[in-house]
């Protein structure tokens, strides 16, 4: 059979969410993993092990695949630019990906594209930040452009001086670094939409994500009292965003809503995306059939929400390193909660699996739910 | 973590079907392969070489696992006997699955708790059948007691010099034939429950199943048009079936429904069935992950449908060994239809692999789609 396979770098919660989705579709998997132990290397047979840091690790990955993609972005432009060269597709392409990879490179593009951001300045000194800081007001976020996630590689400084700190280490580690405006947002959306090579797309309903400490906690699916017209506002942007930067796969934009109904662009991931988990039991095609479809050149699949609500909640590692008992306890006290573990090690703070409710009660209900059980599982609750 | 690993004994399309649970459920699954070209071991990693008839092989597939589970029936009742011997905890239990391993302990049992079954006997003779056919009329269907699947095994004979036949090719093999009335059923249902060994329960939604050559073509749910008192009816008999055996895990009872609005039960399935294929997007909780979560001993998920109709058609293997340009098609044509392929070969009337069609919309529309689906992909129809 001439079903392809498609070579994902790497092997975290993602690349474990997209194995089901590829059996389904009858397309194989290979995996770039650290070690036979991470999260997908447990349910995928095809592993090579190795850093995506390694051009032959990369390599290797690509042998006899039909098409290479990311469930991260720390991956060196320039070994995807070697990938190209010895003719294995990549998806997306190093020139899309670079824009989820450096924010510095994403803001310049979208400002000059006219699509709506914070006021943001690449920064060198305490002067540069002074100087946005008096136009755009304190505190001001520092971002590094690149290495970042969940939370990390992002401060909110109240002054030159906490600033100074940031840039030093920032300097230290060769990175440049982003003043952005601390935007006062209502709360946060993210539009995600999928594109294949020859241009087609599609965009899932709009969710609002709850983060804490920078780290995305809830997922309401679509987001709730959001306006028809804000939503494809929204999603308009998100298409248009594909578009410009000839991205392929699935693309999640993180959005602030302000208090004047405006969004602004926060920051891009290009490959399945946490807000975007719920799509598994509440989608007609969950963003990791989707991102197989668009990567594959495959006709892509209905993003139409199956039921009026969603909720998705993450489980954090908490205190106890066993959560089968509590994972037992919540199976038994909703029959109807959807579990997702990751097989991780818990430790406090990190994503371990998560939680979903469906369903067409109304959505205070299914919020309970799923916040009950992800609390339970992490162990901030114990009734 | 002590997350538990379970072992099925089988690497077919139902194992493949069962590994997506297994990974959302954070369970581990180890495989009993005949070769790891076999649809279940291209997606599972931890795959143990060797037969079912092997003692040796299945208590290598044993040792580590939690449970030991099934996704065929063909495995010597001894084996399983010394298993048990051995601690390992085998569900369900060889008590229990003789009841689907042999037809005619099967009907001896449920005719003993008053269970409405066809008119049978077991037959040995030229003069068995005819006794049999003076009182229940030709035709007659013959079936061996034994290792009979997708409509092998199963005959309709007119007359005793045909029955003689198939009683000499059965004596020839060893196992006993049964004679058994040719219902006039009207339908043909299938009523799916979990159980676990605390003797929780669920019921699926009662299905309709369509046969053509005694394979499994189509299966809708909720069967349609049938009465809600029918409906309870059949989850009984599955329930009470359940229960006297002693049965853990998910059980599918394959019944006939007579112009009389009565069900009699055709056939036991003690493993993920054919006919509950539909409940991987169009329940809360699939068959696959019921069948996990009972064989250890989990709370039972929720077995409600997510929606009024699905409608799943099995793809056979056709003409053409190469589906992909089928399948990019319908995928195109139909963007809200599931795939699912198991990576098989494809042989002419191999089950390859099966499309589901859920919504809101009517059931006519829903029907078409599927099979318009199915039968493109098998290659019966060419636009």
């Amino acid at each position: 059979m001439a079903f392809p396979t498609v070579g994902i770098v790497g092997a975290g919660q993602l690349a474990r969410m997209t194995a089901p989705a590829a059996a389904a579709l009858g397309v194989r998997l290979r995996l770039l993993a650290g070690s036979p132990d991470e999260s997908a290397a447990q349910v995928v047979p095809d592993v090579v092990l190795g850093s995506p840091d390694d051009l032959d690790a990369l390599r290797r990955l690509a042998d006899g695949c039909d098409v290479i993609t990311f469930e991260h972005e720390h991956v060196p432009p320039e070994h995807l630019e070697a990938l190209v060269a010895d003719g294995v597709p990549v998806r997306p392409g190093p020139a899309a990906l670079v824009h989820a990879q450096d924010k510095a490179v994403m803001r310049e593009r979208l400002t000059a594209a006219g699509i709506p951001c914070p006021r943001w300045r690449v920064v060198a000194s305490a002067d540069d930040v002074a100087g946005f800081a008096a136009e755009a007001g304190w505190p001001v976020v520092l971002k590094t452009a690149r290495g970042g996630y969940d939370g990390r590689g992002v401060w909110v400084v109240g002054s030159t001086a906490e600033a100074v700190e940031v840039l030093e280490a920032a300097a230290a580690r060769g990175v440049r670094v982003l003043a952005e405006e601390k935007v006062a947002f209502v709360r946060e959306l993210a539009a995600q939409v999928a594109r294949s090579p020859h241009g087609q797309a599609v965009a899932y309903p709009v969710v609002e994500t709850v983060q804490r400490q920078g780290i995305c906690r809830e997922v309401f699916a679509p987001a709730p009292g959001l306006a028809e017209d804000a939503a494809v506002a929204a999603q308009e942007v998100a298409l248009r965003i594909a578009g410009l930067l000839d991205m392929v796969g699935i693309m999640a934009v993180e959005l602030f809503e302000t208090a004047d109904g405006r969004v602004l662009v926060n920051e891009l991931a290009m490959r399945p995306h946490n807000s975007g988990h719920w799509t598994i039991e509440g989608a007609v095609t969950s963003q990791f059939e989707q991102h197989l479809r668009a990567v594959l050149d495959l006709p892509l699949g209905s993003p139409a929400a199956l039921g009026p609500h969603a909720v998705m909640a993450n489980v954090l590692g908490g205190d106890y390193p066993d959560m089968y008992p509590a994972y037992r306890h919540i199976l038994a006290r909703d029959p109807g909660v959807k579990v997702h573990m990751y097989g991780k090690q818990v430790r406090p703070g990190r994503k371990v699996g998560h939680v979903t409710v469906v369903g067409d009660g109304p959505l205070d209900g299914l919020t309970e739910r799923a916040r009950h059980a992800a609390a339970y599982l992490t162990g901030e609750i114990t009734e």
